[in-house]
């Protein structure tokens, strides 16, 4: 059994690559508001009465605001679960190189997938591609910790 | 005060309960991702006009894909805090027994939720039910680390 | 570098705050549900037709209940995030003073938020300026996190 003080150690990269890219994923997470706000006042597709009165409009909808929304949910879809999950992973000593690598993969991922969904739309199945892997590393996680954290059901 | 060091310890049978029903947490939400995607192609429903592209049809809703996508959207609202607040549960050195239970039953009532939402459509009070099981412990997590770590506000 | 064992430690008070806060935090989400709730039976605006059959009324959607989802759905874009963030940030060693006024802050910032998003409608900047203080705040956070933890990219 490992002890978890050597996991739990500001010293261990893994500890450290989990902070730096979970870090990341939370300001690429904060982007989708700028990106949200950017679209509704171009567009002037606001959702509540107060803020479109204040532009002079009416409140409406607008396909490219629903678009950069879209992506937002997707963001929260998938990576709380996979802060969790990585968490876990964390705990099961895993092998610094692996581990280090699936954070860089999981953070590039969702960054293309934000990218190619709602800020320059590029044609499937570059979406499509970036989203499975995010979601098969967030699998992968959760498969070993369920593995190796066995609990009587 | 108890040693955090006993309770951050992957002996410590509420540690590995822990770890492992949130990773069946994390499985069973992006079980909804799938469950959404053989939906949309069931009824031909696709949020993004490349995505109905590919398949000849028009962007367009259907209430079986929104039905799975509100049992998702519940997940969301309801599970991560849930995550949070079992974290700070296990902090206050509960008994093993009962922490056990707590977690086995909130994730099997997210597990009925679902199913009855989503997968086949069970009369009320199913849904409800089961919804309030989950929300309930959450609760009860919340009440219980607000009385443990009381903080000057 | 700091021994982590005198952070995750529960006579911090930086850690008894960040459980403290989050309690809250997750008790003022919960509270969402029964704002909703309390709008689908006022107006009688129900997503599900199982439920809109209990009260013989049709599916509709309405102002005020979507009011409460669009403030309920501002919190999942924004709390889970800053748990994130917040956990790295405690793990920085932080002064005592400034993590713990933080964490009051963005409490305090989610909970007007939310009061004059759908509790009792106040005109704008209410609304932005609450948003915005728990938004900086997250974002303090994630600067901090990505310069405290580098990793090679």
């Amino acid at each position: 059994m490992t002890n978890i003080a050597d996991i739990l150690n500001l010293e261990n990269p893994i500890l450290r690559g989990f902070l730096f890219y979970n870090a990341l994923l939370v300001v690429k997470c904060m982007a989708m508001s700028v990106l949200t706000a950017r679209q509704r006042f171009k567009s002037k597709a606001f959702a509540n009465p107060e803020d479109a009165a204040l532009q002079n409009v009416k409140v409406r909808t607008d396909d490219n605001v629903e678009r950069v929304r879209r992506a937002h949910l997707n963001d929260l879809e998938n990576i709380p679960i996979y802060f969790v999950a990585s968490f876990g992973y964390m705990l099961t000593n895993p092998s610094v190189t692996l581990a280090l690598n699936l954070f860089r993969a999981f953070t590039a991922a969702r960054f293309v997938h934000t990218f190619v969904y709602a800020v320059c739309v590029i044609p499937q199945p570059a979406r499509g591609f970036s989203w499975a892997i995010g979601y098969f590393i967030t699998g992968f996680y959760g498969r070993t910790n369920c593995l190796s954290f066995p609990s009587l059901i």
